[in-house]
C-alpha cells in the first residue's frame, strides 16, 4: 500500500457521518460522532470478551443480533464502563432521545464509547448535540469521524482502498483508534470499516471473523482486552456488485483488499506508541497448525523479557527461545526450530548457530523496524504478529495516564 | 513467622552440603554446590513446563522417576539451556566423572543449573571442583549453599522451621532463588526444601504439588517460565516420626509448617526486586472455585496496567476491574464483585462505591505494602497471589542484563 493510496479517503455510498465537540473533554476537540447507514446495508461486528464490558457493548451486541443498524453513536472521553445500573440508564436515556428525534427504532441504534472508566457520562451533552449532528451528516466526513474517536492516540488512523471487480469500483474505507500496550488503560480499540459491496450478513460475518484473527487479534500486545473493544464491518450494498455471485477469484480479490485495510489499521495502532522505539514483526512459518503458529507469535509478542531486550537493542535470543518454549504448541522439544533476527540465523539444531555473529545482530537491532523470524520445520502453516519494544516511556505513559 | 525464627537455620539430619567457587563467574563467589542425601530419603520435585527446558531438567526428571537421588549438583552462572547435543554431552561428562569419584550410580545424581542461556558450561571447572566439594560436606552449610545458587538476586533466601509433633521435633529448612518479574531473563527459580520426617513418596509428591500451587505458582509475575525452574522437596526419614501414622490433626500441623516455609520463600522472591517499589498482596475470597479465584488473582498480578498504576500510586481501580473481566471465570458479569484497596471499598454493585474517597486511596497507595482485596460473593473459595509494581527500574534491569 503506497502512501498515496493512503491519503485519499473515499466516500462510501450509503454512509454519512457527522462529528461535534460535545464537551466530554475540557479541551475543545471533536468527541462525539454519528454515522448514518442506508437501509440496504448489512452490518456485522466483533466485540470485547472482557466480562467487565461496558453496557454500550451489551446493548449494541443485542441490537445487532436483531436487525441492521441505521445509526451508530460514538463518543470519546468516557467509556461508560464500571458505571452499573446508572450507566445503563444513561445510555438508554440518550438512545431514547435520539430515537425520538430521528424517528428511528431504538434497536436500530448502536452505541460505542471510549475513555475514562468508572465515571458517569455527560448525557445532557450528548442530547444537546443530537440535532446539530443530524443537521450536518455528510459522506465526506470520515476524517473528522476518525479524529473524534481518538483518546490518547497521537494521530488519526484511517485508510481507503479501491478494488476493481468486473469493471466496477468497490470502495473500502476504514478507521480505527489505538489500544493495548500502546496507550493502554481503558484505551479501547474501536474500528469501523465500510464498503459499498452487496453481501449477505453471514458472508460478511465470516470475513470479519477471519480478518480480525489475522489483524487486530495479532497486536493485543500486553494481553489486555479493554471493556469497550468493538470492530464493525459495514457493507452498504449501494454498489452493483453482488459478492455472492462473484467468482472465487473475484471474491478473493475483494477479500485481499479488505485484508490490506485491516492489517494497515492494526499496524497503525502498533506504530502509534509514544512508548515504542521499535516496530517489531514476528513471522512464524512451517508450523503444524495456524493455532500453533499464532500461539508462538503471540507468546513472543507478549513477552516483557523479549520486549525489554529489543528496547536495549540486545540480541538476547535466549528470551525468544524461552517465549517459544512457553507457547502452547504440539512439539515436545525445540530441536527443529530455527530463530532468525532479520536475515541473521541465530538458533538451529537446538543450539546457537555456528556462524552466529553477535556484532551483526546488535547492528541489525539498531533499526527501527525489526523482524523476528521463526521456522518451525513442522508443517505448512504461518502467522504474523506485530508488536513494539517495552521502554521507559511505556511505564511513564501508564503511570501518568490519570494524573 | 518472626524474624527470630528466620535467623536460625536448622540442620536436617541426613543432609550434607558443600559449596565452592568453581570459576563460572569472573568475580570470585560461590557458584557450585553439592548436596548429599541419606539413603532412606524420599525426594520429589516439580519442574518447568517450558519446552525449551535445559537438559539438566530432562535428566533430573528422568532420574527422579527411577530412584531417589543420593547427590544433587547445582551451579549458577550458566543455565546450560539452548545448548543442544553439546549441552547434553557436557552434563553427562561431569555426571560420569562425579559418579566414578563417588561410586554412586549415575541415575542417583540430579543436576540443576541457573544463569546465562545458550553458552557452553565450563565442564572442566566442575570436574576440577568435585573432590574439593566431596571433602567438605557438612550438615551446617545451608547458608553457603543458598548463596551459591543466586544469580541476579540481591540477597540469599532461606528459612528454617521447627514443629513439635508427639513430643518430637521435626526440622524443616528451605532455600530458594529469584525469578520472574523480579530478576528475569533466564533467572530461574530454584527451590530446595528438606525435612527429617519419614514419609512415602506418594504423600510427599501430593504435598509438594499442593504447596507449589499456593506459593511459587502464585508469584510468577510476568507470566514467564524459565527453561530451568525446579523445586525439590526432600524427606530424609531420619526422624522417628512416620507421617503415614500421624493423626489427621498432626498431618495438618506438619503441612501448615511446610506451608509457612513455602509461602515465606515465595514472598522472599517477590520482595527481592530491584525494580519493585511495592509489595502487593492480592486476596480473592468467596469465589465459586479455587481455580476461578486463582485465575482472578493471577490476572491482576500479571496486568502491566495494574502494576504501572501501583508504581504511580494511582488508585486506578478501572484497571483492576478490567483485569478481573479478562480472567477466566464462571460469572457472566461483575455485578457481585467488590473491590477494595486495603480496607477501602472502591467498587460495589457494578459501580464506584458511594463513599469512595480518592484521597484516602491515594494516601493508602503510598504504603510499600499494598493489599488488593476482591470479594466475588459467588462461593466459598479463596486464593492469594503476590506481586510487585512495574517500575522504570524493571525496564532498566532487563534492558541492561547482558550488557
Amino acid at each position: 500500500m503506497t502512501k498515496n493510496e493512503n491519503k485519499k479517503i473515499l466516500e462510501i455510498d450509503g454512509i454519512k457521518l457527522s462529528s461535534v465537540y460535545s464537551g466530554m473533554y475540557n479541551k475543545k476537540r471533536l468527541d462525539l460522532s454519528i454515522m448514518e447507514i442506508n437501509q440496504n446495508a448489512v452490518v456485522t461486528g466483533v466485540f470485547t470478551k472482557n466480562k467487565a464490558k461496558s453496557d454500550t457493548i451489551n446493548i449494541s451486541q443485542k441490537n445487532l443480533k436483531i436487525t441492521n443498524p441505521k445509526y451508530i453513536i460514538v463518543n470519546s472521553g468516557n467509556a461508560n464502563a464500571g458505571t452499573g445500573a446508572n450507566g445503563y440508564k444513561d445510555i438508554m436515556n440518550y438512545i431514547n432521545d435520539f430515537s425520538k428525534k430521528t424517528n428511528c427504532p431504538k434497536n436500530k441504534i448502536l452505541v460505542f464509547s471510549t475513555g475514562v472508566i468508572g465515571e458517569r457520562i455527560k448525557v445532557t451533552n450528548i442530547k444537546n448535540s443530537i440535532l446539530k449532528l443530524l443537521s450536518n451528516l455528510k459522506s465526506d466526513s470520515w476524517i473528522n469521524f476518525s479524529k473524534s474517536i481518538l483518546t490518547t492516540d497521537t494521530k488519526k488512523k484511517l485508510i481507503s482502498k479501491k478494488v476493481k471487480i468486473m469493471d466496477q469500483n468497490i470502495n473500502i474505507t476504514g478507521v480505527t483508534k489505538g489500544s493495548g500496550m500502546i496507550n493502554p488503560n481503558m484505551a479501547t480499540m474501536l474500528s469501523f470499516v465500510a464498503t459499498d459491496i452487496k453481501i449477505k450478513k453471514m458472508s460478511l460475518s465470516k470475513i470479519l471473523k477471519r480478518l480480525t484473527d489475522i489483524s487486530y487479534n495479532m497486536i493485543s500486545v500486553d494481553g489486555e482486552t479493554s471493556t469497550n473493544d468493538a470492530s464493525l464491518l459495514i457493507a452498504t450494498g449501494s454498489n452493483q456488485i453482488d459478492y455472492e455471485k462473484l467468482s472465487l477469484r473475484d471474491k478473493d480479490l475483494f477479500y485481499k483488499s479488505l485484508e490490506e485495510v485491516y492489517i494497515y489499521l492494526a499496524k497503525e495502532i502498533i506504530m502509534d506508541g509514544e512508548g515504542a522505539t521499535k516496530f517489531v514483526t514476528i513471522n512464524i512459518k512451517n508450523s503444524s497448525s495456524v493455532k500453533e503458529s499464532k500461539n508462538i507469535a503471540m507468546s513472543i509478542a507478549n513477552s516483557p523479557l523479549v520486549k525489554t531486550a529489543l528496547f536495549a537493542e540486545d540480541p538476547n535470543w535466549g528470551r525468544i527461545l524461552s517465549a517459544i518454549g512457553n507457547a502452547e504448541t504440539k512439539f515436545k522439544d525445540l530441536s527443529k526450530i530455527k530463530i532468525s533476527l532479520g536475515k541473521f540465523l541465530v538458533f538451529k539444531n537446538n543450539e546457537i548457530y555456528k556462524n552466529y555473529s553477535e556484532k551483526k545482530c546488535k547492528k541489525y537491532l539498531k533499526n527501527k523496524n525489526i523482524e523476528i523470524n521463526i521456522d518451525c520445520s513442522n508443517g505448512k502453516h504461518c502467522s504474523t504478529a506485530w508488536t513494539t519494544d517495552l521502554s521507559y516511556e511505556y511505564i511513564k505513559i501508564n503511570a501518568d495516564y490519570r494524573t
